[in-house]
Parts: structure tokens; sequence; C-alpha cells
């Protein structure tokens, strides 16, 4: 039996509360003449208390060796395996920007590109245009296509990027993509491998006839893209599973997203790293679990901006005050995935945890960091588990068997 | 998803390097005044050296408390599950002699034994006769027996042991052995428990017919006893997985024959352990996956001999600066499963791993052993899971989801 299926047989509902701290990209690796990672580096006292006080380990988001998508890494952390319940990536780009996907849609990644006189793709990307001129792009595609049978949405992403969703009954998503991956060749002919499949192909063929003409006398983004198909499905809900009322915190859309996919209430919240906490707490009687996503520990890693990372953890520290002045039964701090400022990229190692709780059983640990995590009480575990630790700690599982 | 299946789907073809470097049977017990094993007594600067850059781990082979065959040891070290993967007793006698097995071959252990005038097992393995006079009596045999409806081939393996290779269409494996197990009884009647099975029992009959009054006048071994009957069956092929281009680099048959199995390519090398290294050197720009295998560790093992296994541990780490020097992106350094010398057997505790690469996160370990192992920054895991993490520091896995 499946973890999750497990909890969700022992789970009970009670007012305690859980916390679930997530800085994105949260692992590192050590650099510099005292060799540390960005979260060993950083002066975070707080952490570091609660550390002392709690229990460490380091989890694996998919499996041992495997980089994890941003997808992968938030069900792993949301107690799904993320191996089962894989995203497409047309939905993700829909929920990348808060599209309000429903059972049965089918998600497109689209790409503006370029294409000379003969119809070969002369740049994928369309020299990467500016999110306005594509925000204008979809504009007038939207406002002259008209497609029988379904109902479509177009919206810009960023640069060259866009989602497109088709609505109807019976679509599938078994189509490969039409970008040919190199430049002076023809987009490919899509071919559904199934009915259903077949049914959108029809779609999206129609939708291309009208937007080629539009397109035509653009410069540089005279032809469309398409990437990704993937039909939404049905995901089992994180609050039936738990039995808890579950809230999402986060500024980026594609976290939204993802925690709305589970069926968390996602809430509005501002744009600073104070605004996440003051929602935390405005919304503390209403729901009995936090999910607060930090993204900005994320973007530092990618940028290879590893004293950027190191403020952001910082910054992080400086709010967890507000959080244990709350008294949450389970506190959690962890990743979503590694990003290591020196490889400028998600990567494969595992993720430090830190978990807090009146009932947890304390280890050796004196501060929060990979190395300390690696000697942690919680041990080494797919994150797939730790939905069932925090449960446990939150006095919500019942004993299994007599 | 078996862990293989998902790696195969990530895996990218790339430049960088893999040295996997087995010293077969290399984990220990702790023995004497100074209470260490074989590895932590070992002086092996360059290991330890490598241990400190890069991190640690222990690996069971199968899984915790059981103790692996040379079969699944190495099966597990290529990243195949080998519980899923079994090697018959028969395909893996045949690879040790470095026979080449072609699919749907069924191999056999054939024991020489002796029987009374009744026909009763006596010794069932003839009182262990020389390898010479195996190799003259298989001789005799294959000379004048002649099978109709199939090729067979018989190869002397060592004292009374040989193997025996049938070559036909759809030959089944399905037999118990004929081997009684027990002095003073018949050898038993060999039954197919299908209709593939049975036309093997038919030419193992036809075989035992006419062998008999070959053998009848010898002494002491007059007669056979057929043992691990095995169809050779197609594996996944190592190469196709991991899109890598594997060399092996080993002096003993079977562990040629296990990597061959898997479809590497096998390099011929010289009896010594210089050699080893230098056809590692010579053939660097060819390959970029480098099986390299050490026997001695284990023999010493086997003979309880803990002086010897240490001193082996030793000659390998004077080598370890030729490997280093070829700067691989990852060199790995392991065992196929335990050998205490203590226990003079296989046995089940988990395996030393050192994982060195740029990539890795490392750990405290200050030195290679058993111990600092046991602390490692890469935990506690399934031999099989090794290949990933390899591949992962190797950069030659793709992100898994969006």
């Amino acid at each position: 039996m499946e973890i999750q299926e497990l909890i969700k047989k022992q789970a009970i509902e009670t007012d305690s509360k859980i916390v679930l701290l997530v800085m994105d990209g949260l692992g590192g690796l050590p650099v510099g003449p005292q060799f540390k990672t960005e979260l060993e580096m950083a002066k975070k006292p707080n952490m570091d208390k609660l550390a002392m006080e709690g229990a460490l380990g380091l989890a694996d988001p998919v499996a041992r060796g495997i980089t994890p998508g941003s997808g992968p890494g938030h069900l792993g952390l949301f107690g799904y395996d993320p191996i089962k319940f894989l995203i497409g990536r047309g939905v993700l780009e829909a929920l990348g920007i808060d599209f309000p996907l429903k059972i049965g849609d089918v998600a497109i990644r689209l790409n503006l590109c370029t294409v000379d006189g003969q119809g070969l793709v002369t740049d994928r990307r369309a020299g990467r245009i500016s999110t306005e001129l594509n925000a204008k792009l979809c504009e007038k595609i939207k406002a002259r296509v008209k497609i029988s049978g379904a109902e479509y949405f177009l919206e810009p992403v960023r640069e060259h990027r866009a989602a497109l969703v088709f609505r109807a009954k019976g679509l599938g998503d078994k189509i490969a993509d039409s970008d040919p991956q190199v430049v002076g060749k023809e987009p490919l002919l899509m071919v559904g491998e199934d009915e259903a499949s077949r049914k959108t192909v029809r779609l999206v063929d129609e939708f291309l006839a009208q937007a080629k003409p539009i397109l035509k006398e653009e410069k540089p983004a005279n032809m469309i893209l398409f990437r990704g198909f993937a039909a939404f499905q049905e995901y089992p809900q994180f609050n039936d599973i738990y039995k808890l009322k579950a809230c999402a915190i986060a500024q980026y859309p594609m976290y939204r997203g993802l925690a709305r996919l589970v069926g968390m209430e996602v809430l509005e919240v501002g744009a600073e790293m104070d605004d996440l906490f003051s929602v935390l707490k405005e919304n503390w009687s209403k729901y009995n679990f936090f999910f607060v996503h930090i993204k900005k520990t994320d973007s530092a890693g990618e940028d290879g901006d590893w004293a950027r990372k190191v403020e952001v953890i910082q910054a992080v520290d400086k709010q967890i005050p507000k959080a244990v002045k709350l008294k949450p039964e389970v506190l959690v701090i962890t990743g979503d995935h590694s990003t290591p400022s020196r490889l400028k990229a998600h990567s494969w190692h595992p993720v430090p945890v830190l978990l807090w709780s009146k009932n947890i059983r304390p280890d050796l640990a004196r501060e929060f960091g990979e190395r300390s995590c690696s000697q942690g009480g919680l041990g080494r575990f797919k994150m797939k588990y730790l939905m069932g630790l925090a449960m446990a700690n939150a006095l919500k599982l019942e004993k299994f068997g007599a």
C-alpha cells in the first residue's frame, strides 16, 4: 500500500496546526574558503534553535540521483508519489499563470517562433520577444480566432511563451510536440495516438489555420509551435486524504497552482517576505495546515548567486519567530529540491529537513545545515513520507492495527 | 516504476566519464586488539583523500540481511534489481568459464560423482578429483556422445565440476536437480514442469545414457549429477539503459561474463594489478564507463586471511593515483558484497561506498572505512541506486518533470 493511502486510513481530524515552510531550492553545495553551503553559512539563530529542539533529516524528492522539477518536488512535499502523479508540462505552464484549469482540459505550451518564406523555422523562440509584444499578439489572436465545438483560452506567459487550453468533452493528450527542436525544419505535423487525442489535434489544427494569417506579417514572431500537451486530471484531494483544512500562502503563480491542484485554498498575499507571515497570522484561526512558499532561495541559486541565497535564508530566519509565536503543533522547514548556486540549476542532492514539534524525538543536531541534516534523527527518507511525520507529530494519526 | 526504468528515461549521452572500481568482497568485520576491519586497518592515503573530498555511504546489494552471491552483487552494482533479474546457477557456471552463451541456451552445472554397484551415490563430488582428470573425462565424453536435434557443449570447470550447455529451439529450464543431496540414494529422475522443459530433459537423458557407459569403469568419477538448470535470457543492455559506452576490465572469467551479460565490452587484461590500470589508461578515450574488478580482496576474505586482505587493499590504493590522473568526472570505489575474513565467506553486511566527484555534496568523513561509511553523506541505500548517483554526479541525468 502506498504510504499516502495508509495515512488516509489512519488520519483523524483535530485542531492541531501544522506549518510547512518551504524555501524553494533550499539544498546547496559548499563553496569558498570556509567550504560551507548557503544554509550552513547563513546566520539563522532562530532556525538553529528549532534544530536543537527538533530533529533533522535529508529527503529525496523523487529518488536518489534524480533531479526533480518544481512539480514533482512539491507533490513529494504534499505526500504524493511524484512518479505516480506526474504533472504534464502544459498543465504546469497553465498553473504557472494561475489559470483555473478544470478536469478534462488539455493544456499546451505555446512558443511564438519565427519562420522564413518557405515555412522553415529560423528561431524557435522568435528572439525571445518581450512579454508585452507576446501579450499584444495573444490579444490579436483571441479577438479573431473562433473555434467551434470547444472553448479555448490563450494566455501570454513570459517572453515568447504562452499557454493554450482547450475545454471540451473527450479530449486526449497523446500528441507529440510540433516543435522540430532544430532550426531549418518545418514545424512537425501533430498526430494523435488515439481517438481522443485526434480530437484535440483537430482543434489545434483549426486554431493554427486561423492564427497563421494573423501572425504572418508580424516580426519576428510570425508562427506558433505547440509543446507539452497535457490533460488536467483529478488529483486525490489533500484535505480529503489528511482530514485537514489547508491553505497555501505563496507569491508565485506556479506554486499557487500546484497547491490549487491538490485542493488547498490559495490565499491572497503581497509581494514582500513580511506579507507571507502577516497572511499566516491573519488566517491562523481559519485553517490547520499552512503551506508557506518562499521562492527567492531558488531564484538566487539558479542565478548562481551564493551570497544572495545566504541573505534570503537570513531574511527568512528573521521571520521565524512570527510563526513560532502562533504556537503551531508542528513546524517543518525544508525545500522542494536542491538548487546549489554552484550548479545554477536544480540538482539531485537530498533536501535538508527540520521538523520541530514538542512530540519529536530530538537528535544531537546543534544547527540547521546539510551536513548536520545528514547526521539527523529523521535519517534519510523519500520526501513523500514527510507528511506522515508531520501528521504523526501533530497527533493526527491513529494507531495502525490493534 | 523501477529506478532503472526512471534513469533510462532521464539519461542523456555526454562525454563525462565514470570509473566503477570494485574490490570484490570489500566489506569486512573488525578483528584483533585494534578491532579494525580490513579496510579500516589498511594504509590507504589515496582512498582516504578521495573520502575527504567525496562522500561515503553503505549499500545493501540485495536487501538488509541478505547475503548475495557474485551474480546478484554485480547486478546491483550495474543498477539492476538483483531480485528481479536472477541469474540461474547453470548460467553463472558457464559465464564463469567465459563460455559465450546465446539467448535460449540451457546451461547446467554438472558434478562428476561416485556411485556404487547398486547405483547409489557414495560421493557427490567424487572425492573432489583434480581439474586435470575432470578435463580428461570431459574430452572422452565429448568425443563419443552425439546428440541429435541439439548442439551441446561440455566444459570442465574445477575439481569435480563442469558446465553443460544445450543449444536448440524451445528448451525450458523448469527442472529440479538430479543430485539427491545425500549419499546412499540414487540420482533423482529429472522431470520437466512444462513441454519446453521436458524437451530439455529428453536431451539430458540421452546425454546421460551415452555418457554412463563411458564413465562406468572410471575411478572415482563414474557418474554424473545435474544441477542448476538455467535458460540464458536476454538482459536489458547496460549501454541502452544508461546511454553509455561501457567496458569491463576484469581478470576473472565470472566477472567478465557478468559484464558481457549486460552488454559491456570486455577488454583483454594481464594477470597483475598493474595490468588493470594500464588497460584503463590505454582505453581511456574509447569508453565513458569503466568497470574495473579486483578479485583478490574476496579471495583473501574467503581464505580467512585478514592480513592478506589488508595488503590487497593497500596494493589497490597505490594504483588509485593512476585512475585519478585520468580525471574521471566520477570515481566510485566499492565492493559487490562483504567477505569478512572472520567469516571466511560472503556476508550480509552492507558494502562501503566511496563516491568522488566535483559535484558531490561532501560529508564529514576523513577516511574510507565501514564505520565512517555508516556516518557518510550518501546514507544507507540499496546498491541498485548507485548507478543513478554516479550518473547524476557525471551530469548524465535530465531533470524529472517540469
